[in-house]
């Protein structure tokens, strides 16, 4: 007992050390707390504990699209912008398609390459480690503590559309969904749900053929949904982020939305509803590591799902039994 | 108490006759059944009790990959040449974007025309309806009634890429992993994570420009994997849905695949794993209703997210606090 307090003791000291480094600046010290998030380490929930009163001051600009629209371009081109703006920034590539491989994104060591001595800027890429909860636990710790290490805008950038979309909106302030011409991905079929989570519309490569046509889409579908009065309505942006056209205008409309998120509240309501996602999804990852639900060797649950595979009996008896215990 | 008995017998008895009615071939009452899968009914309980010795008979075969690539022509072409064979097909068509709209996939309608009159053929669309568990739970379920309905193929359609692609791949018996020329979604793109789910890639559309650079890409990508003897080695088959061309060559994989699945024992162990899958994932949704972690009005939840997002309180710790009760 005496050994594992000291022990635990330590790792405070340990961590409060990390934690100020990494305040102070140092990549490293970041660096290593991110990894502790996304492997779920048990080191952090005293790092949650030590940077949670120096949370919140940062915007999160969310960032997602099909494979192909030029995200990481879009992102490097206000990385750049933010800079001569004197702002620090933080990129957080999160990879929703890695539970297999559990590797990072592969532009990532090149984009790195641009920023390597600029100690503004902090970009990391996220995988889900394959632990309880997943990126849904981890994302939003990682971009917490790269907050509380005082990054005054933070993109958090998604590979693929669907789930990940969702979840990229529910961690950002302001969510920037990007399209492109000729991607076979008509706005027909990214219609649903598409409008829902996007506060600005990126039409990315607007120097091809066809991006005036998404153009035209994208507003006959945002003048086909209700905005009521006060609400935001949100304006498509042209750009060709390569060489970086648009992108100042982007950086306006962004401003004009974390002004009108202030103003209108909707900011404290969309942290409220983040921290509320947080806490359910450690939550939800506890009570399925209490009951041994999904974790490997759970043998009650295999003896189950023998019983369901058979026919033997059906799925909400095998769940009540397993949730009974 | 004698009301609610009575009620419930006579809620048994309805469900048996519509369950009889579905597994007789009318789409009606199997449409109905599915809607309760979809809205998470109370009702589905006899219904899941009352199929679980029916089903385990069909073939599942998912179809995946980035809007645009074709998997309605895909789908559909499967669709006229298992007909052909004689075999009654189901189509499952899964939209994980809509947990906002609850709106199905467009072209749905236009789908359901060509077999309007086919009594061996039944499509539907399935949307996430927002209650707890969301598609985890109630695909799985759409899915054992349609087998136990009789349909000898059901074919499990996604849009997206991401979480969406891992969660059919564990529906599916085979996953084809669909891919067209000039998506801008390259195969480094698509990398990390369709290597492993994919059990047949399906180049569509290939004949346009493009289609033999993603052939050999993917050739390299399988020929750089490791496969063990006895393992399964993902075919490509090159097609071009839209006029039926190697429909015929991706049949005979998909019964190639079918055969070693039996073979190898796979079937099994996929089978036992979509149990488990679904068995977890209607336990943590009654975990969550539970404890009412996640839902809307719980109170208790609202306070903690209150004091997480002013930094007074670790996600972690609020965690436990909610759990504890």
């Amino acid at each position: 007992m005496t050994c594992a307090s000291a022990g635990s003791v330590g790792e405070e000291a340990r961590v409060a050390e990390l934690v100020a480094a990494a305040c102070a600046g140092d990549p490293r010290s970041l660096a290593r707390l991110i990894s502790l998030a996304e492997n779920a380490s048990p080191a952090l929930r005293p790092v949650m504990r030590a940077v949670a009163p120096y949370a919140g001051h940062a915007r999160v600009v969310g960032l997602t699209g099909s494979p192909g629209v030029g995200k990481s371009t879009v992102t490097g081109a206000l990385v750049r912008a933010y800079r001569a703006h004197g702002l620090r920034v933080g990129v957080l590539a999160v990879d929703p398609t890695s539970p297999f491989t559990g590797g990072a994104l592969l532009g990532d060591r090149v984009r790195m390459a641009e920023h390597a001595t600029d100690a503004g800027v902090f970009i990391r890429s996220m995988a889900s480690r394959g632990h309880l909860g997943g990126l849904s636990v981890s994302a939003p710790q990682a971009l917490r503590i790269l907050d509380a290490a005082g990054f005054d805008v933070i993109c958090v950038e998604t590979v693929g559309v669907g789930q990940a979309e969702v979840e990229v909106a529910s961690l950002a302030d302001s969510t920037l969904v990007i399209l492109a011409p000729g991607m076979g991905d008509s706005i027909q079929t990214a219609k649903a749900g598409i409008l829902e989570i996007a506060d600005i519309f990126v039409v990315n490569k607007c120097d091809r053929a066809g991006a005036q046509e998404v153009v035209r889409d994208l507003r006959t579908m945002i003048a086909m949904a209700r905005h009521r009065e006060g609400d935001w309505k949100p304006p498509i942006v042209s750009a060709t982020a390569l060489t970086g056209g648009g992108i100042d205008d982007l950086v306006g409309r962004l401003d004009a939305h974390w002004a009108w998120l202030g103003k209108s509240g909707e900011l404290d309501r969309r942290r409220l509803a983040r921290a509320r996602e947080e806490i359910s999804a450690i939550a939800i990852a506890a009570l399925r590591q209490r009951l041994g639900v999904g974790l490997p060797g759970d043998s009650r649950l295999d003896d189950l799902a023998a019983q369901v595979a058979a026919g033997k009996l059906d799925p909400f008896s095998a769940a009540d039994e397993l949730t009974a215990g």
